[in-house]
C-alpha cells in the first residue's frame, strides 16, 4: 500500500457541489430536513455513488444507509467513517454532507486503483442527525421505547418516518452493533466554531465530544407595582436572574475548557411598570469531563442558594438534557496527528462542543473526529463556508488516518481498548 | 364654623358600596373602563348625587364632571378636590372612586347643616385617569394636538370618546383653568403601595408625586452557537443585560427615595443553544427631583458605557416617557398634618410613586394629596382593600383640610404661592 495516496480533488469538490443542488434554497442555503423528499433524494444520490464506487449498500432498520467496501480479510471488523446528509431548515452544504462525501471519495480512490485495506471499510449516512439522532442511537442501542420522543414537529410518527427511508421501527434493535463488528469509527466534519480559524490551523484533532447538560431554571419572586413598591422588600425575580446569569458566566470563566450559556429568558408579567414575579431561563453547560460538570453545577447550586436568600426568591433547576461526554481514543488522535505531519498540514487538538453521531458511536467502538475550519465559525446557516483547499486537506487526512488505523488493528476480531468512552476519559483525567 | 365637623360614616360607606355595583365583576373586581357604558352609568350616578347635595354640575369640553358648591364669597377662587371613577380592566372599588365619594360626602355634610365655607368647593371627576389622563391634562393645558395619542386600543377615536361623556375635542382648550379660578386642589386616594401598612400609619401626607422616566434599552451583541463558541470572544447581549440590571439596582439602592425597575426583557433569538445577539429591556425610574433623576441617569449611562466595553456590545437608551415631578405645597401638607393631629390620627409623610390627576393640577394651582392604607399594597387588582375605618378617617381628614385651607386663602382672588410645581420643588431642594 503506498502511503501518500491522495484523493481526486476535482471529483470530490464536484460531488459536494452536486449534492448541494438537492434542497437548494434561492439564498444559497440548503433545506434537506430528515425524512423529507429532499432527504430521500439525497440518500438515493449517495447510494448510487456508493454502488458506483464498488460498495455493497444496505439500509438498516434505523434507516442508516451503509456502504461497505471489502477488505483483504473480510471477516475482520470494519473501519467505519460517515456523517449525515440531513440539514437544519436553512443550513449549509458542508455540515454532515462533507464527511459522508469524503468517505465516499476515499473508497473511490481505492477502487479505481483496485486497492484494498486489510479491514473492510464502511461509509455510514446516519438518519436524522439534526433532530433525534435516531440513526446513531439505534447503532449504540440508545433508542428509548417512547414514541412521543420521536414524533416530528409536523406530527408525523416515527413508524412513518423510518418507513420513508427504508427503516422499520418495530425492528430497530436490529440496527445495534458492537466492537466485534466495528474496529473504529472516525468522523470528518466542519468545526462549526471559530477555534481553527482563529488559531490559523488547517486540521483539528478532536480530543473528545463534550457532555452537555441543559436546565430550565425557574425563579419565583413577587410581582408588584414598579412605582409604589419601595426598593427594600422587593422580591424581584429578574434581579435574581441577572445575578444568576453573572454567576453562571463567572463559573464558565473560572478556568477549564467549559462553556456555559443562558440563551433563553422569559419574565412574567413582562411589562414596563411591574416588578417581575417569575422568570424562567435556560442553562446550557458543556465540558469533556462529567466530573468537572458535576463540580461546576455544585458550585452553581451553592451560588443560586445565596442569590435566592439575597433576593427573597425561590430558585429551582429542572434538568432537561444530559449528554454524556465521549473521549476520542488516544491512538486515533495519534493516527490523525501522524497523517497531518506526513501531509505537512498545521494541526491542533481541540474539543468538539457540538453534538455528532460520533458521540453515539463512541459507546460502540473506538472513536475519533477530524475537524476542518468553518469561516467565522458560522454554522446552521446558509453562509456556512469551508474553503475548497481545506475540504481537500481534511479528506486526505481521513484517508491517511484510515490507512494508519488499518495497520493498528489486528484482523482477527478485536477487543475494544476500553468499553465506555466516558470511563476512558475519566481514567485519563485522574492521571493528570 | 365648628372645627370638628365629621362625615356621615354609614352614608359614605354605602355610597362606596353602591357605586361598586356599576361594572361589578363576578369575582369582586370592578370593570369600568373610561367611555364605556359602565363609566357613563357611574358618571350619571355621581352627577345625580352631586345635585342632591346642592351642587351645580357641569361637564367641561374634556368630559370632566364638575360639581360646584357655593361659598360665602362666591367670586373667590374655588377649593377643589376629586379623583376619577374609571378603572383598569379588573380593578378594585377604591382606586379613584374613594376620593370622588369623599369629596361628595364632605359637601353633603355641609349642605345638610346649611353650612358654607368662604370659598366655593368643587368636586371633580376627571376623564380617563387610567388611560390618557386627558381630563386633568386638558385643565392644565397639556393635551397635545395628536389624535393618534388618544386613540383607544379598540380603535375608537377621541372625538367619539369625548362625545360619549359630554365633552368636545374641537373645544378642548376651553377646559383649561388657572390659579385665579382654583385656589388649591387636594386629592384623597388609596396609597396603592405598602408604606402606610408597613409603618402602621393611618394617614399619608404626600410630599409630592414622583417624576417618571421610562426607557427602552437595546443591547446589541452577536448571536452564536452556545456550544462551539468559546467563552473568550463572546459578545453576549444577555450577559450585558444582566450586568446592566444589577447596575440599575445598585443605583436605585444608592441612597435617596428613588425606585428603578427592569420590568420587561426580550432576548433574541431566545433559544437554549444560542448566545443572545440582541436584548431589549425596559427601565422605569422615579423620584421627586428631576435633578436627582438626571444625576442617577448620568451615572447609569457611565456604567452602561463600561459594561458595553466589557462585553463587546452596543447599548442604546431610547426615552419613552418623561413625567415631571410635582411637589405638594408645604402649607397644604401642614393643613393635612394639623387635621390628623386634631383627629388624633397617626400620620407620616411619604411620596406618591404612582401617577395621579393631582400631578397635572399641580401645573395649575397649589396641590396636595392625602393617602390611606392599601392592604398588602395591592392595587389595580380585584383584591384591592382599604378598611372602612381607614376610609372614614381619610374622608374626615379631607374635610378638615379643606376647612383649614379655607382659612389660609384670602377670598379676593389669589396669587399662587409659586407658578410651577416643579420649580417650587427645585427651589425647596436647593435650600436643603
Amino acid at each position: 500500500m503506498e502511503s501518500r495516496l491522495t484523493i481526486n480533488e476535482n471529483r470530490f469538490l464536484r460531488s459536494i457541489e452536486e449534492l448541494a443542488h438537492i434542497g437548494a434554497l434561492p439564498d444559497g442555503g440548503i433545506r434537506r430536513i430528515a425524512y423529507t423528499e429532499e432527504d430521500i433524494n439525497a440518500r438515493q444520490q449517495v447510494k448510487s455513488w456508493m454502488e458506483q464506487a464498488g460498495m455493497t449498500v444496505r439500509v438498516d432498520t434505523a434507516g442508516n444507509l451503509i456502504g461497505r467496501y471489502p477488505g483483504k480479510a473480510d471477516n475482520a471488523p470494519a473501519l467505519a467513517t460517515g456523517s449525515h446528509i440531513d440539514t437544519v431548515p436553512r443550513g449549509g452544504r458542508y455540515d454532515g454532507a462533507y464527511g459522508v462525501l469524503a468517505g465516499l471519495e476515499m473508497v473511490r480512490v481505492l477502487q479505481e486503483r483496485n486497492l484494498y485495506l486489510n479491514h473492510p471499510l464502511e461509509v455510514i449516512v446516519f438518519t436524522d442527525e439534526e433532530g433525534s439522532m435516531i440513526g446513531s442511537k439505534a447503532i449504540s442501542g440508545s433508542v428509548i421505547n417512547d414514541l412521543a420522543c420521536y414524533r416530528r414537529d409536523d406530527g408525523t410518527d416515527i413508524y412513518t418516518c423510518l418507513e420513508r427511508v427504508g427503516g422499520r421501527w418495530e425492528n430497530i434493535d436490529q440496527a445495534r452493533r458492537d466492537a466485534q463488528d466495528l474496529a473504529a469509527f472516525v468522523e470528518l466534519h466542519v468545526e462549526q466554531g471559530p477555534v481553527l480559524e482563529t488559531a490559523e490551523m488547517t486540521i483539528g484533532v478532536v480530543k473528545g465530544i463534550v457532555g452537555q447538560r441543559r436546565f430550565t431554571i425557574a425563579i419565583e419572586g413577587e410581582a408588584n407595582h414598579a412605582g409604589t413598591t419601595p426598593m427594600k422588600g422587593r422580591r424581584d425575580a429578574l434581579l435574581a436572574a441577572a445575578k444568576l446569569t453573572l454567576a453562571i458566566n463567572e463559573i464558565a470563566n473560572s478556568g477549564g475548557e467549559q462553556v456555559a450559556t443562558v440563551g433563553r429568558i422569559q419574565a412574567y408579567p413582562n411589562t414596563v411598570n411591574a416588578i417581575p414575579g417569575l422568570v424562567e431561563m435556560s442553562l446550557d453547560i458543556r465540558d469533556l469531563s462529567s466530573e468537572h460538570l458535576d463540580n461546576l453545577l455544585g458550585t452553581l447550586r451553592d451560588r443560586a442558594a445565596i442569590i435566592a436568600t439575597e433576593t427573597g426568591t425561590k430558585i429551582g433547576m429542572q434538568p432537561m438534557l444530559n449528554v454524556i461526554p465521549a473521549a476520542a481514543q488516544s491512538h486515533i488522535q495519534a493516527a490523525i496527528t501522524k497523517a497531518c505531519e506526513d501531509l505537512k498540514l498545521s494541526h491542533t487538538r481541540l474539543l468538539s462542543r457540538a453534538s455528532h453521531d460520533a458521540q453515539e458511536m463512541a459507546k460502540v467502538t473506538d472513536m475519533g473526529m477530524i475537524f476542518v475550519p468553518s469561516e467565522a465559525g458560522l454554522s446552521h446557516n446558509a453562509e456556512e463556508y469551508t474553503s475548497p483547499e481545506d475540504c481537500v486537506h481534511g479528506a486526505n487526512v481521513l484517508l491517511q488516518t484510515m490507512i494508519e488505523l488499518d495497520r493498528h488493528y489486528g484482523v482477527s476480531g478485536k477487543m475494544r481498548s476500553v468499553q465506555v468512552a466516558t470511563q476512558s476519559y475519566q481514567s485519563e483525567e485522574s492521571k493528570r
